[in-house]
Parts: structure tokens; sequence; C-alpha cells
């Protein structure tokens, strides 16, 4: 693409995309005395007292670290911390310029479970909350749930659950087009790792009909015993009926399809055996699973993908800065299941009847006042 | 103080002193395709293939971690690592004002040694440098050590190293006023914890005649089956008639007093025990080992402590900020001894020979130009 070599150019020009700077500035000397010491005493003193004043009197309540092992960038698979920085710079520089949060690219020399826990756990203590980015599955379930139940502060996969947002997002404005109810659709996904375990998780919350996930071997169905704990966890929520079978025997009279797995692997014949007004949603990336207009010849109706090329980009950028946000603002010690789904509604909403159409399903990417509207949401449902 | 009630103000006003900031802006779908998915793909295959190249395409080279367990913060002692993050965005602040440098504030949750190398190096793959700050003696020498030993980054404990650099320009320029040689000093150092020992060596590299370290018991001396490994490396390297006896037998006939201990512990008599023209730094903070006042009085020629309201403040903001820009503008690999002697004497050099008087022994911290001015010299030693 001609993106890349514009891309090594303006790297290079300013050595990255983040800075830092003070919120003021150091001219006198007793600003030195005020702002360093002796004066600052005072305010560690506070927060000796109060951990809480921490919040008060630093920037950890506007301070998201962005953490990632550099195991699965997207559409580089694992490439290491190291060179996951330019992809956690530009997701903290996405964190400024949408909701005007301060966050830190953490990029780690170690893919271990239990190192990733015990490091993220003891640097936490500058954070207000904590971006798990492109890691691997299923470690990455390990280690959210982990660092979730023993840090006080919010911690959000954003491979996972922003995605499940923003997808959630999609088939809510997708069906009031389409004129199809949440609990008459099936749907299928194709993919089980940690994106497409969470769309699907979030679609049963949300109250699909029936969501079955299908990886490499087929739909994913309990009672199968080479399944992992997270898969059989899956397997619980999902495919209540028990359906055995291949993607594209789970496809006919599908309503929605969504991919997060591997190029080309849905053909237009799979499309055409879904119900009538299909929404199919091919987000590998940056090949999607089929070509948007091989879908729409196949049957598909509405038509979505991961990139900026196509109509109906489903971008994560439309919920983790609202998220967190609205997380930061209401003190929220987690992002709930609630939180999400009302992220997913508001985000929903952020395109005006009149605007949404099958070719604009979801709000511009660079639309103003998207991440206040996802934040107040997601504020709410923790308050509620 | 005064200081204390409008430290909490203005923290409080501001949340903190530290922000982040893009050094770019993302207005168009274009400037996310370049800056961040799908164009970032190409920097990261770039750093995936060459780990230098994290250097030229991100921030990493102008990035430093300020790490601390809270261990020793400056007046408070042993706070831990979340209550010294005021500190810690001072120090940052520090780091941008005087040498344009971005510095994170990384505040542990642990004080564990081998869990502290560990994460330090974990988490080193966004930061071109690495300052410790307030960790406690012993502790602080072993994780120093090790950590520059396993990293390919400069690691540099200001408190002892920053101190060492400021104490030295304070003492070359010292006795150009008062006409002494450094190679017929007696020097005695009261304190062997971090900034003691580090003085201490730092003297005796830059040819002091003798240098003998006190602490509590009195003169550490080779030959004492008591000492710990680190004071033992001291006692081998200082104090060669391997005298014993108290802080005050020590001063006698001393030509350079320099306290890193505790308030009030130098008596008027002990003063007047040192030689003519005597040069006295009594730097324990906030309340010095003898008030100026009593020193001079009792003798002593030129005075220096800690502290912004007596003259001759010693302060370490003279000394990190460019031994950092130094180090990361020649990509050092780590800070060698030249490069502390170097920063010192450009430092010492800052204050012409017009202004430089027994009130005014070391340029004011604020004098701009006084970091780059070290950095060059930084940047020339390691070079050579």
């Amino acid at each position: 693409m001609d993106y890349y070599m514009e891309a090594l150019q303006i790297h290079e020009k300013y050595r990255g995309k983040m800075q830092c700077s003070g919120k003021m500035e150091v001219r006198t000397k007793k600003d030195l005395s005020v702002l360093y010491t002796p004066g600052v005493a005072a305010v560690c003193r506070e927060i000796c007292r109060n951990p809480q004043d921490a919040y008060r009197y630093t920037n950890k309540g506007n301070t998201v670290g962005v953490v990632t092992d550099g195991s699965a960038v997207l559409g580089l698979g694992n490439i290491g911390g190291p060179a996951a920085i330019p992809v956690m710079e530009g997701k903290a520089l996405l964190f400024k310029t949408f909701a005007d949060i301060d966050a830190i690219p953490i990029c780690l020399a170690t893919q271990d479970t239990e190192e990733i826990i015990a490091i993220v756990k003891a640097i936490a203590p500058t954070l207000g909350g904590i971006n798990l980015e492109d890691v691997a599955a299923p470690r990455c379930f390990e280690i959210e749930k982990r660092l979730q139940e023993e840090l006080d502060i919010p911690v959000f996969h954003d491979d996972q659950h922003g995605t499940a947002i923003v997808v959630a997002a999609a088939i809510i404005n997708g069906i009031k087009l389409v004129k199809k109810n949440m609990v008459d659709l099936k749907i299928v996904v194709s993919g089980a790792g940690a994106a497409g375990t969470a769309i699907a998780k979030m679609m049963m919350s949300m109250g699909a009909g029936e969501v079955i996930v299908c990886d490499k071997m087929g739909a994913i169905a309990a009672g199968d015993e080479t399944l992992t704990t997270e898969m059989r966890e899956l397997a619980r929520v999902t495919n209540k009926r028990r359906q055995s079978g291949s993607l594209k025997e789970m496809m006919v009279n599908a309503d929605v399809f969504i991919g997060v797995s591997a190029p080309g692997i849905v053909s237009e014949e799979m499309v055409n055996s879904m119900n009538r007004d299909a929404i199919v949603f091919p987000m590998a990336n940056p090949e999607p699973e089929i070509l948007p207009q091989l879908a729409k010849g196949a049957g598909a109706r509405i038509v979505g993908t991961g990139r900026s090329d196509y109509p109906n980009q489903i971008n994560n950028v439309l919920a983790f800065p609202g998220v967190f946000k609205g997380a930061l603002k209401a003190g929220a010690k987690r992002i709930t299941e609630e939180m999400k789904m009302a992220a997913a509604r508001a985000l929903a909403d952020g395109i005006s009847a009149e605007e949404l159409n099958e070719e604009a399903i979801l709000p511009d990417v660079l639309c103003p006042g998207i991440a206040d509207r996802v934040a107040e949401a997601a504020a709410r449902a923790w308050n509620r």
C-alpha cells in the first residue's frame, strides 16, 4: 500500500508520535519549591495517608497504560513488544486525540503470562486504567481476568471488547435497516480468538437469538473434550442447540456473519446461503474473509469491514477512547458488561436516523463528539 | 513551610504536573491510515528487522523512565511507590523543562530487588534511558549495577551520581576560590548511603588526596569485617591510611566536609577543627548537619546546602537533565565515569570567573543553557 512509504517518512521525521509536556511552567525558584522539593513532600504525605488521593493530586486519573507483549499485532502477528512500539504510540495518539486521555505505551520484553501479570500490577500505581493491546489468545483472557481481579482500576483488552462494542453497534443499526429483531438473529462468528470470543459473548448478552462461533475445525459446541478452558466457556454460552459442522454449513440461514479470522475463507456461495437481507462483516485485516463487492453480489444487504477504503468501517477507534473516558470520569473500578452495552447503544445512536443507510451504519470515525457520547453512556452505566 | 499549602493547591488544581501530547494531529482518514493502521505496519516491520530502528522511528531515543520504589524519598523516607508519584512527576517536569526530554514516572508497587530488576528490564523497550530515583541503599547499588549490565541503555541513579556530579562541580569551583589543589584535599563525607558512596568514589576518581567516609559508627576503613559488600568496596578505594575514629575526629584538619546524613550532627567546634579556608556542604534535607550561619561563624569559608533559601544550593537539577540529554544525543549505552567527570567540569565552568564568588560557586539552577553545556560535555566524553 502507498501508506507504507509515507508512514516510514513521517515516523522518521518526528521520531514517533508521542511526547510529554508539563501542565505548568518552571520559571522561578519558587516554582521549583512548590512543584518539587520541598513543597511536593506535602502532596506525597497526603497520598501516603490516603492512596485514593493520587486521583486528586496526580495525573493518575487521566493516565492509561497501553500494554502489549507484541504477540498478536494487527496484520503482523507475533512481532514482540519492541517492534510494536509504533502501534502503541499510535494508540496513545488516538487516546489523546479523541478523549484527551494521557496514554503511555508499555511494550514488554516478555510474553510470559505470569510475568506480564506481575509487571503490570507492579507499574499500576501511576495508571488510572489499563488498555491491553495485541496480546494473543488464549493468554489475553487469563491476563485480563487476573489483572482485573487483582487491581482496582479498569482493565480492558481492546481487541476483545473494543471490537465487540463496535460490532454490536453495527448490528444494532444494521437490523434497524433490515427490520429484524435481535432475538430472531442467527449470528455466525468466524474466529475463536480474542475478538471472536468477545463478540460472541457480547451478542449473547445483548439478546441475540443464536450465536455460533466457528474456528478452523468448524462450529464450537459444548461437550467437545478437546476444547480449551476459554472455548469451553464460550461453548457454554453460545450454540445452544450444540450444532456441529463447518463454517459453510453454519452459515446456511444465518442473518449475520462476522469474520475475525482469515482472508478469503468465505465464498459467494456461502453468503448466498444466508437468510435474506444478510449482514456480512468480513473484518480480517488487511484482507477480509470475502471482498465487499463479492458479498454484495452474492446477496448481502449490508457489508462492513475493518478497512477505511470501503464503506462501513468497523473501527475500535469509535469505542475505546469514549469507554475509557467514561470509566475514568466515573471512577469505575472495572468496565462492566453494562458499560460495554451502554457504549454500543450510544455509538449506534451516534448516527442520526436521517444519515443512517446501508453504506453508513456507524458514525464516521472522525465524527466529533462520539467519544463524549460513549463516555457519558459508559459513566452512567457504572453509576447506575 | 509555606510551600506546602501552595503545593497542595496547585497539584489539586492541575491534577498533577505531567501530560502527554501528540507530535502531530489526526484530522483525516488518511492521517489515521498513515499514523495507525495500515501504514504503521511498515514501521513495525522495520523495527522487527532491526531493533535499533526504534531510535529512528519512535520516541524511544528521547524517553527516560523515572523509576522509584519510594523507599528513600527525599525528606520523607520509605513512603512506597504510589505516594512518590508527585516527586516523580516533578522530576519528569524538570526533565522536560531543562532538557526537553520526555520522562515517564514509573512508581513501583514492589520493593523487592529482583522484582524491580525484572520489571524494569521488561518495560525497557520504549525507554532510551532509566533514571532511578529515591531507591534506598544498599538495594539501589545492586539494582543499578544489574540493570546496567543487562540493558543496553543508560541507567543512572540520580541520588548517587547526580548528587556526586554537582558536589564535584562545587568543590572544583570552591578550591579555585580558596586556592587549594585537588590532590592536597582531605575530604570527609558524612553518610555512607547512596549519595555519600557516590560522592566519595567520584572525588577519588577526580584525584582528591584523601577521602574518608563516616557513617554513624565513624570512619569506614578496610579490614572491618562487619562492613557490607558495598561498604567494603568503598573502604577499598577511600581512607587509604585506614584511619578509624568518630566523624568529629576525622574532621580535624579536613579541607572539605560533605554531609549527606542527618540534621544537626556537626558542631561549630567540629568545623573550627578543620583546616583554614574550609569548604562545608551540610546537605541533609530539609535540616542540614549544621546551619550555614553557624558553620560560617566557626570559620568555614564556603558553605553550601541542598536548600534554595541559602546561598550555594547544591541541586541535582544542575546535572541530570544535561547528563541524560548528552547520553541520549550520543547514543551512549551507559553513563561512564568519564561522562560524569566531564559533566562536573562543564557545570563548574558554567559560572564565569567574574561571577564566581564564595556565595556563588555554582551556576543558578534556572540559568539557561546549563543543561546543554553539560550535555555537550557528556556526549563528547562518550564519543572520545
